[in-house]
C-alpha cells in the first residue's frame, strides 16, 4: 500500500519575523519500508520556540535547517507499519518525525508513551520535552530552597507553567510573567503561582518589585529582553539564572542585556542549557511529571490548531505570545 | 606621642567620571591606642578598580561608603606601636586601613607577611587580593583544560596578568586584551601570553577572531562593554565566563551586553564572583602564588605613584587604563 505524504519545508529563511512565505507544504508517495523500520501516522505535533532558530543560518547548538527540509518538530502518533521487532503497529510513540503526516524510523529517539491514563498530547507538553526542560532548569541549575522565590517568563507556556508549579511544590514563592490579563488570572487561579506579572501593561519594572518583596532568587528565562532586565534588577545575591530561551531575539535583532554589571554585583549564576543534551536524566524527570499529572499535582493547557497545513500559523503565533498553554497541531 | 594622620576621605559621590573633586585630604592626630590594639604606618596603598563602585550609593556587593568616610583600601606597613599580644612592633602587615597614613586595628583581616623573599609590593598585587582573584577564577569558574583556550581582558593588570600566566601554567592558549601596544608587547614579551589583542586598534572583534582560532573556553572578564560582546562572539560551547569586573560601566551609564542569546546557544556558564566571599581559599591560593613568584614563574610588574595625596589621580588613571601593572601608591 502506498500513502501519500504531506509534508512542510522549509522554503526560505526568515529576514526579521518568520511569515507564511518561509514554508512550502507539498506531497509525495512514501518508499516501503526497509527491514527494521517502522511507519508512524503522526496525529499532534509539538510547536516550540526553538524551531525558529534552527530556520536561521546561524551558529547555534544545532545545525541550522538546511533549505528545502523538513521542518523539524516532535510528534505523537500511532504505529502503522512495522519491520522492526520492538514497535508494533498500535504502539503509541513520540519522535522527532517533523512536520509531516508520517514518520519512518529505525527506533533512535522513539519513546513508547502509555496513553491510557495520560492523554497523547501531554507527552508532548508537560510529560514531554518542555515538562523535562522545566524539571532540568529548576531543579539542576535554579536548586532553589524552600521560602525562596523564582520568577519565570512565558509563565503560561508549556515550559514556563511546569517551572511554577514545581517551585510551588518546592515550597517556593512562584511569580510569572506573562502577557495579557487574561494569561496573568491563569497563571495565579489555576496554575496556582503567587503572583503574575502582565508585561503588557506597561508597567513590568515596578509590577515585579510588587510582586516579589523579598528579592528573586531563581529566574527561569524564557524570553529574554525586558522580561529579563526587570528580574535582573531585582536578584538576591547568589541567585541563579536558567537561561532556556531567548524568545524576544529569535525574530530578529538581539536583544541586549541592559545591567549585565548586576551579574558581577550580585554574584550570579547564569546557565544557558538544552535539554536534549541531559537526556540521562530525563527517566527520572518524566516519570516524576507523568507521576504528578496523574496525581492531579501538575495542570496544563494545550492549545490546539487542526490541520497540518495550518502549522506555519501555529509557530507565527506562537512566537507573537498568542498561544495559551502548549501549542500543538493535531495532524489527524 | 601624638602622631599626625593625613587622610582621604569621599567628599562627594561622583556623577560619570570620577574626578578630583569627590576627595578631600585632611590630617587630624591619632587618638592613644587602647588594650589590644596596635598601630600600622602604612607604606603602600594598593588601588584597585573595585574602589569605584563603593563611591556610588547603589546596591551591591558591599554597603557604599558613607560621605566623609575615609576611602577605603588595601595597604601594607609597620606595625609601630602595639597593645596586642599577636602583633609586635616591627612586624609587617597587610590589612584594610584605607587611604591614610596610619591604621589602627584589633587584628582582625591583617595579614602577617614576610617581605625577606618577596617584596612587599607583591603581597598588594600578585600574592594578594588581585592574585587571590585571578587564581579563584580561573581555577574555581573556568577550571580551564589543558590546550583549552583562555581569554582575560585588561591583560596587563594586577589581576589579568596573573590570570594569564596561570592559564599558561595550566598548559593552555592564553589570549589577552589590553590597551595600547606597549601593553601588548609586554603581555606577549613579558609575561609569556600565546597573544594580545589591543582593543584601541578599532579592530577588537577580528583580532580576537585572528587570537582565536580554535575558539574560546574560559573569558576571565574584568572590563565588559565591548571586550565582552567580541569574547562572546568566540566561545565555544559550554564555556565558562567568570565575571570579575564590569569596569567598563563604573564610570556612568551601564554598558550592556548585545548578544546574551549567545549564553544558550553556547550554554554558557556565567558567574559572577567577590574573591573576599571565598576566604576559606585563601591560604591555597596565596601561598601557590607567593611560591610560584619565587620560583619566577609569576611574573609582575608595579606601577607606582609616590605620596599618599596622589592617591585620587592614581583612581582616576586606573579607572582610565593609564596605569601598567599594578597600581600602588607609595605614602612613606
Amino acid at each position: 500500500m502506498t500513502r501519500i505524504n504531506r509534508r512542510i519545508l522549509l522554503a526560505s529563511r526568515p529576514e526579521g519575523a518568520v511569515t507564511p512565505a518561509s514554508f512550502k507544504l507539498e506531497q509525495a508517495p512514501l518508499d516501503a519500508l526497509a527491514e527494521g523500520q517502522f511507519r508512524v501516522r503522526n496525529l499532534y505535533l509539538s510547536i516550540d520556540p526553538y524551531m525558529r532558530g534552527r530556520m536561521n543560518d546561524a551558529k547555534s547548538y544545532a545545525a541550522p535547517l538546511a533549505l528545502g527540509e523538513v521542518m523539524i518538530g516532535e510528534t505523537a502518533g500511532d504505529v502503522v507499519e512495522s519491520k522492526h521487532r520492538d514497535f508494533a503497529v498500535g504502539d503509541k510513540v513520540t519522535g522527532m518525525f517533523g512536520w509531516q503526516d508520517y514518520g519512518t524510523s529505525d527506533g533512535a529517539g522513539v519513546r513508547k508513551i502509555d496513553d491510557t491514563r495520560v492523554p497523547m498530547t501531554a507527552y508532548l507538553g508537560v510529560a514531554g520535552m518542555p515538562g523535562a526542560t522545566a524539571w532540568y532548569g529548576l531543579n539542576k541549575i535554579i536548586a532553589p530552597r524552600p521560602g525562596q522565590t523564582v520568577v519565570v517568563s512565558a509563565a503560561s507556556g508549556a515550559v514556563g507553567s511546569v517551572v511554577g508549579q514545581l517551585a510551588k511544590l518546592a515550597g517556593c514563592r512562584a511569580v510569572g510573567i506573562a502577557g495579557g490579563e487574561q494569561k496573568c488570572r491563569y497563571v495565579v487561579d489555576e496554575l496556582g503561582f503567587d503572583a503574575c506579572v502582565d508585561y503588557k501593561a506597561g508597567n513590568l519594572h515596578q509590577d515585579l518589585k510588587n510582586a516579589t518583596p523579598d528579592g528573586v532568587d531563581g529566574c527561569f528565562e524564557n524570553v529574554g529582553g525586558e522580561a529579563l532586565d526587570a528580574t535582573l534588577s531585582r536578584m538576591n545575591p547568589f541567585g541563579r539564572i536558567a537561561v532556556c530561551g531567548m524568545i524576544a531575539g529569535y525574530d530578529g535583532q538581539p536583544v541586549p542585556i541592559k545591567q549585565p554589571s548586576i551579574i558581577l554585583t550580585m554574584r550570579l549564576l547564569v546557565q544557558g542549557f538544552i535539554v536534549t543534551e541531559h537526556l540521562d536524566l530525563w527517566p527520572e524527570a518524566l516519570g516524576t511529571l507523568a507521576a504528578l499529572v496523574l496525581e492531579k499535582k501538575l495542570r496544563y493547557r494545550d492549545s490546539v490548531v487542526d490541520g497540518l497545513e495550518h502549522a506555519p500559523e501555529a509557530l507565527i503565533g506562537l512566537l507573537q505570545g498568542k498561544n495559551f498553554g502548549k501549542q500543538l497541531v493535531k495532524i489527524a
